[in-house]
């Protein structure tokens, strides 16, 4: 289609909310253009297609843009609609896939990040690995007995939790804390073995040397600020 | 419809989330029973439903329960398809529509909040008075000239925004602040204007003075507490 080649896709390679994005638009088949930011010196571009939120991943689709990874998957699935249907066809599933998306933004990613990056702060520590666990035992708990969070077919919900996937054991491992373990949580570390074999996520995940250097640069410089 | 009959809605009358869902189920004409909780002893009902956040507002719909006021707002439009359109009909005009949903959930009701209700701090008060001033701005530009958030018709990010247009007011006048007004934001204060008198909007509103009691006796509490 030749509107594919009118995609632009700003994001940084380590970020899990540009992961987000990226499954979409492979699993979708659409072509596009990615620009590496450099968050530290923002291009003239992002700031101009996200005044609001200077922020990645941008999407820009026939000059464009919206910002926002979730608003972007929904843009996706209903732009390219004859591709893998991302969100279920049913009302009702779509609220509870929205509802659990959701709930992955506002509290299994704070909490993690509050747990792992607080290291002045040892009541704050414990406040977030404590609230981590509660919100990775209700995923745990969402989970059932299904194979993804969508059913037997995966979608927006388990690209969205992309994070716990795959960053959440990266930055537990440089961090040293065991948030996330197969003893703790078997129902989400079988979905994590069967949600990273997927060829199209295991193709748009980040490599790791990469991510592991880079949060071992950041518990470094957090500690020297101590 | 048979099925309007199955829907019951838990809330507060006093809740700009609840008043969103109400305004949407009024919209559509949806028959539906109002559980009106009490936040400080939540009934079974409400914690059964909403086990995770076990907040208001929930609705019920043949024994389904959804949670999360934007989510409702999205998936009473894509039940009751035939009543009046919530979401726009463009992908790219669903997108804007959310994404300036998340804008006033992430940055207009935190700031405001924050500006309001952070007596013991005054310099927690005064960064909250900057970002209500710096998310209230943003929305004025994103008004442009259009009579409502989504053009000619009201729709979901006028819906989402009536926190701006009813709460605010209130808050800032019982908190002694002056967040939102005609000089500073004169297409806000003529959207204001415009939306509160819709008959939908002005029968969904709850009554003013236990707003006003409700959040004077707030504001003693918290002095007290100083």
């Amino acid at each position: 289609m030749a509107e594919d080649h009118a995609v632009k896709f700003f994001g940084v390679t380590g970020s899990p909310f540009v992961c987000r994005v990226k499954i979409a638009l492979e699993l979708k088949g659409v072509e596009y253009k990615f620009f590496e930011e450099d968050l530290k010196n923002k291009s003239e571009l992002l700031l101009k297609y996200n005044p609001v939120h200077k922020k990645v991943p941008v999407l820009v689709h026939n000059e464009k843009p919206i910002a926002e990874s979730l608003v972007i998957l929904e843009y996706i699935d209903e732009t390219w609609k004859s591709g893998y249907p991302i969100l279920p066809a049913e009302p009702y599933d779509r609220a509870l896939a929205r509802f659990w998306s959701k709930f992955i933004d506002d509290k299994v990613i704070p909490s993690v990040w509050k747990a792992a990056w607080t290291l002045g702060d040892q009541k704050e520590r414990e406040k977030g690995i404590e609230e981590s666990y509660e919100a990775l035992q209700i995923l745990e708990n969402e989970l059932k007995d299904k194979k993804f969070f969508g059913g037997d077919k995966f979608g927006f919900v388990d690209i969205a939790a992309v994070f716990v996937a795959f960053w959440v054991p990266i930055v537990q491992e440089v961090v040293g804390l065991k948030l996330l373990s197969g003893e703790k949580f078997p129902k989400l570390d079988n979905w994590i073995q069967e949600f990273t074999n997927l060829p199209v996520v295991k193709e748009s995940l980040p490599p790791k040397e990469p991510l592991v250097a880079f949060f071992k640069a950041r518990l470094q410089s957090l500690a020297a600020a101590k």
